[in-house]
């Protein structure tokens, strides 16, 4: 007996990917109608049947959703998770929640054990190492939907909810030049995280749009309370240092604002400080953190939500991508004379 | 055909737990060899047969350990999972972490979720509500073993790794006094909790052996940042209020110093703050936060090695109680004058 027919002979005899054939099979509104009708043709002459184990499995449900988020040590994250939560619980299902601790292999490790785990969906925030989907997509092609929050892959068509970050990081610079800061430096994350560009991109706009010139040494790509020292040390030596710091996320920013405690400069009346995310910290520094609040429980109930509606009515609808708002929250560490 | 023969019918003819059926049929050296004989000579008789199904998908197994904590939001937590998972990686198995959010009904829809997802064992701490441990025990009667850490149940014969919360609170308290404080309040966890017991045990018994009166008036239950508010605007509004707080955890010490800092009182000057967990917090608040390192990290590795050496090795050993050292992380919020 010959082996059974599987998705992927379809998709390599029509020379398309397996997850259009597999959207095409349950008649997803994406697929274009011709295509659908030629994977659901070529699909009864080879006699394709879905696997049966997998159907039988996928019947014994499970009532789990998995999560997979960078490092549950960020505020932002647990506020994420606690959205999930409410909405799950009250619709009946289980959160599990995996740490790719910011790595790419451990993100695979995630997504092949909530697989086997036998999740009925899985909410994803990718780690700073991911340029590659294969692992998420492969979740998808098993029949488990995906959804996207915060760091969501800029290159593919998927659902996902996220913030508008070049909007916020503009917001949030535009505030520190409308308080009288003229030099003003930014802590970056990696430019090859999405987030991490865009930030920097609305930080840019700001500059730009105010007519201050950007400068290449007032940028550091610094994103931990811990990288935070040495590069707040470095733009306090340069010969003409910045009286604002603009961080891309809180953690940072409070390594800022130690660091500069350390110092002996003053918070904000020698340099202002302005964070990202609005998590509990920005509460109990002294002086208080301005920060950009993403609003992570409204996200997280936003992304369950979306999800749900993916297991509940797998083939409706086409892709969403959901913004929260997002808006300053003004503390002391930006109060200064204009 | 009757219904097959089960551990329950075992236990109830023997007038015994289903548990001790469980362990006397894998022979474990905890049940008493007269009663691991009564068992198996039954089970022989009544031709008991372990569930076959149950065994099958034993058998397929998911490298996965399931995690039950109260709340990722405590930095605490954070680093158990940090331990256990660096342990559980190395080992090939990937970890999944549900919250209890300190309420007793997640809880056992969270054992019931990692059960069902078949996880091959199962690391917990205790929500606050929890004082009945049946959801617990079940896990162990289907073959998935269990290790207890931080708060684990007095009363059970259980593998676990805790700490030593009374003499950690002991010697909290009894730095407070030797810097000189002499009307010490202490904001104590429900006592309900055995941390809490515990913890106020050891504040007791520092006042005791320095000769300071116990006063109820100076003892208030409020264990988060919340709670702390009210808590401490009370005490300081007593007509001799406190020159010292023990808070039972960062959080709440955090939530006392700001409090203070609002009504204008100065730390560690007018009264000074010790905390419980020397978490990131207590590094990045002004003035900086004197606490009990509860060495989390360690606490993670150790709890994972043991219930890593349980799935490997069943039936080895007794239950085992594994104490993590602690000691006091002095910083500014206990430096006074004596």
């Amino acid at each position: 007996m010959s082996s059974p027919i599987t998705i992927k002979d379809i998709a390599k005899a029509l020379n398309i990917s397996a997850s259009t054939v597999s959207r095409a099979l349950k008649n997803h509104p994406d697929i274009s109608r011709e295509t659908r009708e030629a994977v659901n043709d070529l699909a009864t002459k080879l006699r394709y049947k879905p696997n049966a184990v997998a159907l039988s499995l996928k019947n014994s449900r499970t009532n789990t959703i998995g999560v997979i988020i960078p490092e549950v040590v960020h505020f932002f994250f647990s506020s994420v998770i606690s959205g999930i939560e409410d909405v799950a619980y009250d619709a009946g299902y289980n959160v599990m929640v995996c740490q790719s601790n910011e790595r790419y292999e451990r993100e695979i490790i995630n997504a092949q054990a909530l697989s086997s785990n036998r999740v009925e969906g899985v909410l994803v925030s990718l780690s700073k190492e991911t340029h590659d989907f294969t692992h998420l997509q492969n979740l998808e092609e098993n029949g488990i939907p995906l959804v996207f929050f915060d760091r969501a892959p800029e290159e593919l068509e998927v659902d996902k909810v996220i913030i508008d970050d070049q909007k916020a990081a503009y917001n949030a610079t535009t505030h520190l030049i409308e308080t009288g800061c003229k030099r003003i430096a930014h802590l970056a994350a990696p430019q090859t995280l999405g987030i991490g560009i865009k930030r920097m991109a609305g930080y840019r706009q700001a500059l730009e749009e105010h007519g201050i010139p950007y400068r290449p040494e007032w940028v550091v790509i610094a994103d931990s309370f811990e990288l935070a020292g040495d590069a707040t040390r470095n733009l306090m030596h340069l010969p003409n240092p910045p009286d604002a710091i603009f961080a891309v996320n809180d953690m940072t920013a409070v390594g800022v604002m130690k660091t500069l405690q350390r110092m002996s400069i003053q918070v904000p009346q020698k340099v202002a400080i302005i964070g990202f995310s609005a998590g509990f910290f920005s509460d109990i520094t002294t002086p208080t953190l301005s920060s950009v609040d993403q609003h992570g429980y409204e996200m997280g109930v936003n992304a369950a939500k979306l999800l749900l509606s993916r297991i509940e009515k797998p083939t409706e609808g086409k892709y969403q991508t959901h913004y929260i708002d997002t808006h300053l929250v003004l503390r002391e560490s930006t109060k200064r004379k204009n």
